[in-house]
C-alpha cells in the first residue's frame, strides 16, 4: 500500500535518500520544532535561479528588465499555491491542531511556503539538477504559456524593477490632490524617488491609474537621463 | 605571454569552454550589442542561491528571518564591487569611449554588475557546481567572518524582510513632525503598512533614528498579532 509520502514522491518524480528532509519540508511552524522555514529560505532561492534560467532560455532576445518583470509575475504566491495543490500538499502538511482546525492546510500562503520548502528539500537531497527538473515540471507549462509583452504595460512594476536593478530603494506614491465631483473624480498622484532626488506627477480617474501614470512619467525621466 | 582574459581565468580558477561568454560578461551596455545585462540577470540568481546555501550550512540553527537578513547584507553592491576588484575586472571591462573617459571602469555599480555577469557566465559555461565554487571563493571569507547577531539591530531591514517573506509591499516612512531648536531637533516619523492597515510612530534625534524606532514599533505590533 502506498503511504502519503510515497505518493508525493511519485508526484515529485523524485525519491528521497533522506525522507526526514521531505517530512520537514511538510511541517508548518505551528507544528513545533523541525519546521520548514529554513528549507523554504533555500527553496525560494532555488526556484528563483531555476525560473531565471528557464526564462533566459525561453526568451533568448529579451532584455534583462523584461526577464526580471516576467520572473516577478511567475514566482508568486498564486503560482506556488497552484503547484502545491498539484502535488497534493494539503493532504500531507503537518500543522498544529489549532491551525488545522482553522483551515490552515488550505491557506494559500502556508501551501506556497511548503511548496518552496519541498523544492529546497529536493535541492539538498539530490542536488541542483534534481531541483531544476522539479521546477521545470511544475512551472514549465506556465513559462511556455507566458509572453514578455503581456507584462509590459505595468509601469509601476517596471519602475520598481529598474530601481531595484540599480540597488535603489522603491519609489513612494502619494495622492497630492483630487478634483471634481464624487462620480467623476480626478486623482493627482506624485511619485518620488528620494534617493535620486526626482519626482513626477500623474493624473487619472482612479488612484491606481494616477499612480501608473506617475510611474510612467518617472520612468521617462530616469531613462532620459541615461 | 598571458593575455588579460587568460589572467582572469586563472584568477577565476575556471577555464571557459566558450571564451566568448566571458567576453560578453565583461561588456558594458555602453559598448553596444552583445552586452552583459542578461548574464547579470542570471548571475544575480546564481549568487543568491549559492550564498543562501553557504549561509544555510554556516548558520545551522538560525531562523529563516536571520538568514534572509544576513544574505541581504552580504549580497550588495559593495561586496560585489570588492569581488570585481579582486578579479581585476577594471582592466578587462569593455566600455564605450565616453563611458571609459568618464571613469566608468572604476564605477562600483558597473563593476558589481560585471561581477554578477561573470558568475552567470561561469554558470552557463560550466554548470551550477562551477559557479558555486567561484562564489565560495569570492564570498567564503566574508561569510565566515559574519555573524547573525551583527545584523540583528536594524529594525527597518527586519521589518522589510518580514513583510517580503509574507509577500506584502514594503513599508512607507514619513516625517510627521519635528520639534525643538535646530541643534537639538526631535524627529517624529510614521511607519505605515497600508496593505495591513497598520501604522506606528517613532521619535529620534535624527530622521534615521526615528525611522528605526517606528520600524521597531511596527514589528512589535505585527509580531504581537501573530
Amino acid at each position: 500500500m502506498d503511504t502519503p509520502l510515497e505518493l508525493l514522491q511519485q508526484r515529485l518524480d523524485y525519491r528521497f535518500r533522506d525522507p526526514a528532509l521531505l517530512q520537514r519540508a511538510l511541517t508548518h511552524r505551528s507544528f513545533g520544532s523541525g519546521h520548514n522555514e529554513r528549507l523554504e529560505f533555500l527553496g525560494d532561492a532555488v526556484l528563483n535561479l531555476t525560473v531565471s534560467h528557464l526564462l533566459f532560455e525561453r526568451f533568448g532576445e529579451s532584455a534583462e528588465g523584461d526577464l526580471t518583470r516576467v520572473r516577478a509575475h511567475l514566482v508568486r504566491e498564486d503560482s506556488l499555491h497552484r503547484a502545491a495543490l498539484q502535488l497534493g500538499l494539503p493532504q500531507v502538511l503537518r500543522l498544529s491542531e489549532g491551525e488545522a482546525r482553522g483551515g490552515g492546510a488550505q491557506r494559500p500562503s502556508i501551501l506556497a511556503d511548503a511548496a518552496e520548502a519541498v523544492i529546497g528539500a529536493v535541492y539538498l537531497d539530490g542536488g541542483f539538477d534534481a531541483a531544476r527538473a522539479l521546477v521545470a515540471a511544475l512551472f514549465g507549462e506556465l513559462i511556455l504559456g507566458t509572453s514578455v509583452d503581456a507584462w509590459r504595460k505595468d509601469a509601476k512594476t517596471e519602475l520598481q524593477e529598474w530601481l531595484q536593478a540599480r540597488r535603489h530603494p522603491v519609489p513612494e506614491y502619494h495622492i497630492t490632490a483630487t478634483r471634481g465631483q464624487a462620480h467623476a473624480q480626478i486623482f493627482e498622484v506624485e511619485c518620488r524617488v528620494p534617493a535620486l532626488g526626482r519626482h513626477a506627477v500623474g493624473e487619472g480617474r482612479s488612484r491606481r491609474a494616477a499612480e501608473q501614470e506617475a510611474a510612467r512619467q518617472m520612468l521617462e525621466l530616469l531613462l532620459a537621463q541615461g
